[in-house]
């Protein structure tokens, strides 16, 4: 295991109804003036902004609000948060929504108390400073409630890249399960995806006897694959809605990938996929990781045989762990499929004629030079490869 | 899953020569005059005590310095500490040790600010205030330097009682594994079997559809069931002593506890042996925990099977569930022998005829009424009985 410092210092509400406490937290945390940030309709229509605006008013806290946050998220609206933050002396950000609201959020935060552009901190630079902010999840996805990263699409060029520090931690993350039971499957299940991609992000990889986060991300394995089926079969089912919940959350907060190196190449490889096609991210990794993995197999066989073993229940091949380990991502990606994720580019709406383009961008782009790296190093002919593998 | 609230705010810094690095987090953490607490020799011998003095002398922090905590930390050294750091004006508590050191300095920290007796805190009082409290942990087991949990000995009577509050939560914890290395074998095994402990009495639950916790703890008992005896027969190796510290954190920071009702007879029942006997706590519950256990079993047959087959890999028996379950609890038991734990009484240098004499403080000492209750209730003659168990 490798040396380590882990910080999380988010304080989470989990349950039912907590929304309605969240001029609690505010305060609590110490904001005076909000922005409530958030997407679209649903929010809206289900009556949750004027939940939470209820909240702010019982504890006497004033806010301005912000709509229209889309999936993968844009530097447009980013910079007008900036704006109305700064005019409106602004110094809490509660976001109400799911990982692109949240990491929408984080950016407005950073970026108000920046003097440059925020987009620095998506080129590298770590971000230091930052309003607080809170959130209300309503969907269990990206992980953005217990991490310090956010990720935005620059409209010139439509890169999408993350950024990170502790200064936009949230300081309150409210969970209420129910909130989620409205979405519809395709996003529950997109949703799914994503944190199990967080896993096997943080399984794959190099660094030896990490035996106890080993068994912390494949304990989150084993539960998506039980809940996982449940929930899109009962979208009601709140216990279920829970589960899946809690482990998002301890899927991305790090906890369960300190002290080892990770992976990530599935989510680079995806993002070039949602930044052009604007899909669902966790249905980009759907089609992604089957075939990173494929790609990747060669390197550890026994890190995909044990994950076969311990998750998918496969039995140990032990004259021939490769068959093993290939079954092990095959019922992964038949899982992907049973919960009703693509399995390939035409299922995603991607275009096997844009491939040239995407591996351009992928290892070119945005000060890249030609390779990415995570559990293996690509190069462009690896990643036109894998690409292809996806059709 | 039941609604919870968690928060785990603590920075954890880990791996190797990080104690060098004591002064510049209590730094970090607002210290401007410390009080260093520890144990006794080992932490001289070792060096330890001079390296963290020195790393606080690299900062220009004045400390005072106050050791002598014994294993089952008492109410004395806590009044000493407290008038220690009243008349020295004392902002920082550093433990350096294990759980009970940094028991003790919870005490000590919560103490010297509150006007009352801090026995009041040990009586069900929360604590609400304290100085901040920062560990430099030497042995795996207690998790204290993840918890906001603090367990002290009261001379007269000896009651062992705990407090809790967020306030005594440590700023900091830094967790080197090679510290241990140099334990004596038994109290190696002591910490991993407190480590399980803490594990099963939070898998005790009455919750229902609490699948992510389930995993969680399951990964977490995996985890030591491979670690402990690689650690036990090879002192120095770092990697088993690393995957433990920090399972044994894990374990204790409610992270796998959260949502779910927990039982936590067996430290009940326990703490009144290692105050009568000053036995190692973990020596306690060895012997403590396979006879609860196996009085708890017809609670919930199931429960038992599913640890059993899903840690200590015992086939299910479908058709009698309760010999899977039964199975399960032996495998633990001959688990903890095999690390060299004490399997009874006599071993543990406990007396049958004091039986009568546990029971009445157990079941009336201090406050309680006649019984104890967690995964199930106990009167005086369940506990007369669970300790006949144990004979």
């Amino acid at each position: 295991m490798e040396n380590f410092e882990f910080y999380s210092p988010t304080y989470f509400v989990f349950g039912k109804d907590n929304e309605n406490r969240a001029g609690e937290f505010v305060k609590r945390f110490g904001g005076t003036k909000v922005l409530i940030h958030y997407g679209g309709g649903s929010v809206v229509r289900s009556g949750l902004l004027d939940r939470v605006k209820a909240s702010l008013d019982r504890e006497a806290i004033p806010y301005v609000e912000l709509g229209g946050v889309m999936p993968n998220p844009r530097s447009g609206l980013v910079y007008e948060g900036i704006d109305l933050c700064r005019k409106e002396n602004v110094d809490f950000v509660l976001a109400v929504g799911g990982g692109s609201t949240i990491d929408s959020s984080k950016a407005i935060a950073a970026g108000t108390v920046y003097d440059g552009d925020f987009w620095d901190f998506y080129q590298g630079k770590r971000i230091e400073k930052a309003l607080s902010v809170g959130t209300i999840l309503t969907i269990a996805a990206a992980g953005s409630e217990g991490s310090p990263d956010t990720v935005i699409t620059k409209e010139e060029g439509m890169f999408k890249r993350g950024a990170s520090g502790d200064a936009v931690r949230p300081k309150f993350s409210i969970l209420n399960p129910a909130l989620t039971q409205t979405l519809p499957a395709y996003q529950t299940a997109a949703g799914i995806t994503d944190i199990m991609a967080h896993l096997y992000e943080r399984y794959l990889t190099n660094s030896e006897e990490v035996e106890v986060t080993d068994r912390l991300i494949e304990s989150l394995l084993l539960t998506m694959a039980h809940e996982g089926p449940r929930v899109i079969a009962d979208p009601d089912n709140y216990e279920a809605r829970a589960n899946i919940m809690w482990a998002g959350m301890a899927a991305h907060n790090n906890m369960c990938g300190v002290g080892r190196s990770q992976d990530w190449l599935s989510h680079t490889i995806e993002h070039e996929l949602s930044a052009l096609y604007d899909c669902a991210h966790g249905a980009g990794l759907a089609v992604t990781m089957p075939a990173v993995f494929t790609y990747e197999l060669s390197h550890n066989v026994m890190r995909f045989a044990q994950v076969a073993v311990r998750v998918w229940g496969c039995q140990m091949d032990f004259a021939h762990p490769e068959v093993t380990a290939k079954a092990g991502i095959e019922a992964f990606r038949n899982f992907l499929i049973s919960i009703g994720m693509p399995k390939n580019f035409e299922e995603l709406g991607a275009k096997e004629e844009d491939i040239p383009k995407l591996v351009d961008v992928l290892c070119n782009g945005d000060g890249r030079n030609g390779t990415i790296s995570g559990f293996i190093t690509l190069n462009e002919e690896d990643c036109t490869k894998i690409y292809k593998m996806m059709v």
